[in-house]
């Protein structure tokens, strides 16, 4: 079957616009993180929240990961009603709701969760006690980004200490989110926290740190343990921006519609904002590539039309033409559908449900 | 129950991130709208594409819709199972999968559906022969917006003639969605369309302007039959921000927990891209208004992960606190969860499904 008569089918099929996966790109995505962490001997631990996907949460353990991150405690259930155990929240989870639903899930798996504020140790240590057995804990530790996580290695030790005070909690480890700059005081930071650590009587089991971004720098900080890489699996226009993929590591895209050609400038896909996301992938020029017409913008939306600007383009495409999108950030794009269609070459094998959309933190 | 155990009441029953609806003002909004088009003497067609749940959508046909507009053949599927068929499909439906669709809809319900193009035709005409019975087609003109829409009154004109032609299709009218500066413009198009049609022994039933911004406009095309509205049953901060709506005409807030303060001036909230979206609300400052602390700014996001900027703050919210967020754009926003928690003053009193969330195009 040719390309075009997979594009019908799948519009056939299945609507457009369709989320696809090909899933050769995808195990040679998997592979090569796994190559790396290999090479660096750090363990692979990757992070779910891409895919939100246990049959794809397995390919990567089978290819040799410790285990998973999850963002969410939604997503962390759906993976352990999968059979997979060895899980990490990279979320500080806070109130008593999610203490309940943590004292559940700590009873069938041993599941490490994270947090920057005593706060959040409270709402574990309540879960440890209702589950009668003590929560892993890991402290998020900022060393640029300034997204969640103690600004020095003083406010890691205190919450190290306050954990290491209460029954119904154990520290697990340090993590880390270094930006491109930040990597040698990332390395202060962890020598710091290290030492105090001992003067504690505490060691790290894991040391994590993440990003498809840096996958390029695991195993730079002395002493990691685990790396966390979420994207890599598709990788999108943002990853091959950043130098982080290649054109052919783009694993998914979006097969869309041409529905409307009313001036010779411009076109409508019948992907918009609730399918491709504004997301503006950290400045890129336009919402995604059109793989058929690379020289066409997508330069804006509404809802369900992603308007077309194609002053620039030679070949232009038809009403009724089928065109595949790589999209920004794919992270955000399979978090808006309930399933994606998985392709092998020039075939439909399978239809995978995003099982751990729409859960909860 | 105060404001106050509200929330908590609503972080334990149902976590954060939740997207909750105050009914009243939900009400309050639809009677608005209605009068408004009562007064103009014009049929109110709001725009399911905001909520996507059958339950208001009959909220709005008890107060006095004519029917509904859908953005997508799948929600109107889904409202036709609910048992809603006045409905305006308001796109370009294009190829063989959705003619069949539209073709099992077709026979349930008198549904409309909109064309700007000889493509489109073609999947309408399939479908009617398919159905048995001709396919109501409406003519998307485009007066200044340069979405979908011919640009010209005799491409309207031949599409009309085209439809006449057909034995599987009947014309049904024209769909505008004017912008504030096109007003003299659409009123020229339609003129020079309806002599056109004259000519050809047809004549409109529908003429259909659009738009919450646009209510302020209703009645202003002379010989307009319809408005349609999505925005307004909820309102959001671009449609204060643009004038089209009061502070207290927002329905929907995200109620969100703040959980990380890892600096003084900044902080983190449990809802991030996946929740309330990139939508930057046409050029708004930040990602949404936190009620609670409005000189808070939403600077960014990451997937799970809401920035704050708190410099500006006098009253800083702590670890735990939680707050609502107007978002920038209610819409897209609805998108991304499986259900709205629906209070009235400070009681939840329902939790409803966003039923047409996920369907095809």
């Amino acid at each position: 079957m040719s390309r075009r008569d997979l594009k019908t089918e799948i519009a056939h099929a299945f609507g457009t616009p369709a989320v696809v996966i090909d899933l050769d790109r995808v195990d040679a995505n998997i592979a090569r993180v796994q190559a790396i962490c290999d090479k660096a001997g750090v363990a692979n631990r990757p992070h779910i929240k891409t895919h939100k996907i246990p049959a794809l949460a397995k390919k990567q353990i089978a290819a040799g990961a410790q285990g998973i991150t999850c963002q969410k405690l939604g997503e962390a259930e759906v993976m352990v009603d999968a059979g997979i155990t060895d899980i990490v929240v990279s979320y500080n989870l806070i109130g008593a709701a999610r203490a309940g639903r943590l004292a559940a899930i700590a009873q069938r798996a041993p599941i490490k969760v994270c947090a920057d504020n005593p706060v959040t140790l409270q709402a574990y240590a309540e879960a440890g006690q209702a589950a009668g057995t003590p929560i892993a804990v890991m402290i998020e530790c900022d060393t640029g980004r300034k997204r969640a996580g103690v600004e020095t290695a003083a406010e890691a030790i205190e919450l190290a200490r306050i954990i290491k005070e209460s029954p119904h909690l154990t520290f697990k480890g340090l993590l880390f989110y270094p930006t491109e700059q930040s990597w040698p005081a990332t390395q202060a930071f962890f020598e710091e926290t290290k030492a105090g650590l001992a003067s504690l009587g505490l060691a790290a089991d894991i040391v994590s740190t993440g990003g498809t971004p840096n996958l390029a720098n695991v195993g730079r900080l002395a002493g990691a343990t685990e790396h966390r890489a979420g994207t890599s699996i598709f990788n999108d226009r943002m990853m091959v921006a950043c130098g982080a993929a290649a054109p052919e590591d783009c694993a998914l895209s979006v097969y869309t519609t041409v529905v409307s050609r009313a001036g010779p400038e411009r076109g409508i896909l019948d992907a918009g904002s609730k399918t491709l996301t504004a997301d503006p992938g950290g400045g890129l020029d336009g919402y995604g590539l059109i793989l058929e017409h690379p020289e066409a913008r997508i330069k804006g939306f509404a809802e369900e039309h992603g308007m077309l600007d194609l002053a620039k383009c030679n070949q232009r495409p038809a009403v009724g033409d089928i065109v595949r999108v790589v999209p920004n950030h794919v992270c955000v794009v399979v978090n808006m559908v309930d399933r994606l269609i998985a392709v092998r070459g020039d075939r439909v094998v399978e239809v995978m449900e995003v099982a751990a959309r729409g859960r909860l933190v």
